[in-house]
């Protein structure tokens, strides 16, 4: 039984969606960080970076939305979500993995925070810089697609697909969406018609992306 | 024979020191980023991040230092630079991998080139804020070696000691180095005795930190 801490399509989203896709029994623990409950003291003992998601995994908990989705392809192996160390293709996984967690979600979090990086007089001028980092980010991840496919990698799903759907959908509202690239966009139709994908976005009620 | 494309003392030299650790054949390409050369044209090829390292492996370039280190431990598993899926403390490598790549790395960026997220006119405001992220985040290590020790996750080196190694580093000529936490300081003294890194610092021409 795992534990998952989350808030409602952050970066929780992609854990709570792999672990229906694995059919792993879970339970959901709300954390609703527009109340700032990832920075309290309980939360803060769970996962110092005071930001979601936690996942308790056989007692102890962990955070890293990127190396949980790594973390439980790799234990359950039956679902065949990454190939296997010495595995065809684990290079490009992991590259595409820490591709995404450290040079395409970076940007996102100064879209949405700017404060953060420069104050809120200079909001503006981050988060021009943010979306040039994400649009060039679309271009590299279109032009990947259009390579291979249909997914990510190749043509087996894998936690490189959950992990940058999350980061499609955090794009929905700036002035060019993911899913104005070409390749992008026959990606997400086939994305968006996964039933664990749906069934996660019922149970976190979000209702303004997953039929767009 | 793997081939490096470094840029002395950068987020290269991880890589440099493990292939050295492992006793890896392996040739060097210098990429000057002093002047630029990896933003070159032919660069990009390799590598469209514009970022040093690349590494090929079996003819096929790869970026992401986290990623390459976490490969090279797979792809010499008799060095124990790692635990395998599955055995114990994996969970904890995981994360703490991500940790430092997602959630550690990304403000040295803002540290160095704080006009990329805001400008040259709010280049102190963004640095003040990468100064707070960063120094944070050497609280967090310092108690994760107090806890257990000698290396970043217990026992063994791993792939994670590399990468903390190149962020403790960077933060040599900062206002508070990582080296003014305390366990921190007794780490950087073990792991500065280690043949490898000193070989690859001699390799790279680097003086003004591996006998401060």
């Amino acid at each position: 039984m795992y534990r998952l801490y989350y808030s409602p399509g952050t970066a929780s989203f992609p854990v709570h969606w792999m672990l229906l896709e694995l059919g792993a029994p879970h339970e959901l623990v709300t954390t609703d960080i527009t109340k700032g409950a990832q920075k309290s003291a309980e939360y803060l003992k769970l996962n110092p970076t005071g930001r979601v998601p936690t996942l308790v995994v056989d007692g102890k908990p962990y955070g890293e939305v990127a190396s949980l989705l790594m973390l439980l392809a790799e234990r359950h192996p039956q679902a065949g979500l990454g190939p296997a160390p010495g595995e065809a293709g684990r290079a490009d996984y992991l590259q595409w993995m820490f591709y995404l967690a450290n040079t395409v979600q970076p940007p996102f979090r100064l879209w949405f925070y700017p404060h953060e990086a420069a104050g809120e007089a200079n909001a503006e001028a981050a988060k021009a810089e943010a979306r040039a980092q994400i649009e060039k980010a679309w271009d590299r991840v279109d032009a990947q697609i259009a390579s291979g496919g249909p997914y990510l990698l190749g043509t087996h799903l894998s936690a490189a697909d959950f992990l940058v759907t999350m980061l499609m959908r955090w794009s929905r509202n700036m002035p060019k969406p993911a899913s104005d690239w070409p390749h992008i966009a026959a990606y997400l139709k086939m994305i968006k018609a996964m039933p664990s994908l749906r069934e996660q976005h019922k149970r976190e009620g979000l209702t303004d992306w997953i039929d767009a």
